[in-house]
């Protein structure tokens, strides 16, 4: 049961909240979702957002600016909360990088997050299958799209699930999380201390023994005014795995950028354009 | 003494958050600037935008996705807070449709508003004075705009002080506060109970006793999905007084689109092209 919490006209399609029970998650979730004017008539692609820590499922929708090429392309954006909430776990509510608002797009094996942190599960089995039950929209083929955390998540879900998802870009992504302190918290919490495990959800670890996963390409922008890029994304290691694996990879540095909306906004129009033409194509 | 709060590169121009001791107010006031790439070479126009009740300098730039056309067409954008903060007046906080977040873009005459409830002085003269001051701009020649009460601000500083502002426009204006709940509230407060100083700060009353202000024209867009359009925001009377003064108006309906920054977003583009004429020609 989908509950619908609010819609808005919006570059004449329709911006919509949900909420529904989440089985995957085990407690009510919300995303949003942008109908373009075209899927009035026919059905059309979409476009995951990810988003970054301490997001919610509004923070793209409201600061990206995206909705204007998203009508104009005839695109479905499609943006979730970045964890579960009201979890009830101690500490899920300590720190801004771990726990709520943290969920760093994986599936916990340890407790106690491994009750409710599955967000892997949720955005690649029940949230897309409510996208493709309830909209009239293209199943065959989904774009996904993040920001840092949500970068992170992006790349290693399309990685992860090259079925469902053919294209995908990021800005500023948590490139190798392995080796930043936030991937390495949030790993060590949610999968315990087999590193092993963690390289199963780093997008450089995961590339480096792929071959042309993504033989359209990868966009990536990130900001070279970005606090986080020594230490936390690290987008030299994931370019150095594309190279090995022959992935094609555009990643552009952009003199002055930080690592907020700001900097998304003024590129947005290019990742919309850039997965047009492989979701179209 | 101006202190910047923060700077963001964005479509290659700079977001900036500003703080200063204000003189009319009598407290720090906060403001916010969109430099457009343009102001590195040449003098560029000037837009101010004024927001609606609870929002603060912070919310257009965040939401209505107006940086792109201003940095394309060379416009600085300045957006300032809806009130005075921090007034310590018993039942400035009471209410969210009047006090902190509802100063209206008036002076109050009133105790104990009038000691810091300045906002028309604020803006018109000395947050105007600042820019000129401060930044490349042109001086002879600038545009204002807003929603909803900032509409009502846009509407009315513009009809009082046409040597400062020669284009204008508004998203769903409070366009005939005399007449409106939200009005009376804040006219009675603020202005006291003679009705004469209310009409001097509403558009449609001041537009009556015009003759052509704007011969450029003016232009207001309006959701017919908006709650608040029937009670509070009257664009029709507007539309009656602009006819008695001969003033050009395009005032367009729009069906399905509600009161918040989700339409705005999806007219902004027009805005700044109706300003760019206007203010470049």
């Amino acid at each position: 049961m989908l509950e619908i919490l609010s819609e808005h006209r919006c570059f004449n399609g329709i911006q919509a909240y949900y909420r529904h029970d989440s089985e995957a998650i085990g407690l009510p979730m919300r995303f949003s979702v942008f109908h373009p004017p075209a899927e009035r008539k026919e059905m059309v692609p979409v476009l995951f957002y990810l988003a970054g820590l301490t997001c919610t499922e509004e923070t793209f929708m409201i600061k990206a600016g995206a909705q204007r090429y998203a009508a104009e392309h005839g695109i479905m954006l499609v943006s979730c909360d970045t964890s579960p909430r009201g979890t009830g776990i101690e500490g899920a509510d300590k720190d801004w990088d771990f726990g709520h608002g943290a969920g760093f797009y994986l599936d916990a094996t340890q407790a106690p997050w491994s009750r409710h942190f599955r967000m892997e599960t949720y955005v690649t089995q029940e949230l897309r299958r409510i996208i493709i039950d309830e909209f009239n929209v293209e199943e065959s083929c989904m774009g996904i799209f993040g920001h840092s955390m949500g970068g992170h998540g992006a790349l290693t879900l399309a990685l992860r699930h090259p079925d469902k998802f053919c294209s995908v870009s990021a800005f500023a992504p948590i490139a190798a999380p392995v080796r930043a302190p936030w991937g390495q918290k949030a790993f060590g919490n949610y999968l315990g201390s087999d590193q092993a495990a963690w390289k199963e959800h780093d997008a450089s670890e995961l590339m480096k023994h792929r071959s042309t996963p993504f033989p359209k390409g990868i966009l990536i922008d990130q900001g070279l005014g970005d606090k986080f890029l020594a230490e936390q994304l690290l987008p030299e290691e994931f370019e150095q795995a594309c190279i090995e694996a022959k992935q094609p990879l555009t990643l552009r540095r952009h003199e002055g950028y930080d690592h907020g909306y700001y900097f998304i906004a003024s590129f947005i129009e290019d990742h919309l354009k850039f997965h047009k033409e492989n979701l179209r194509g």
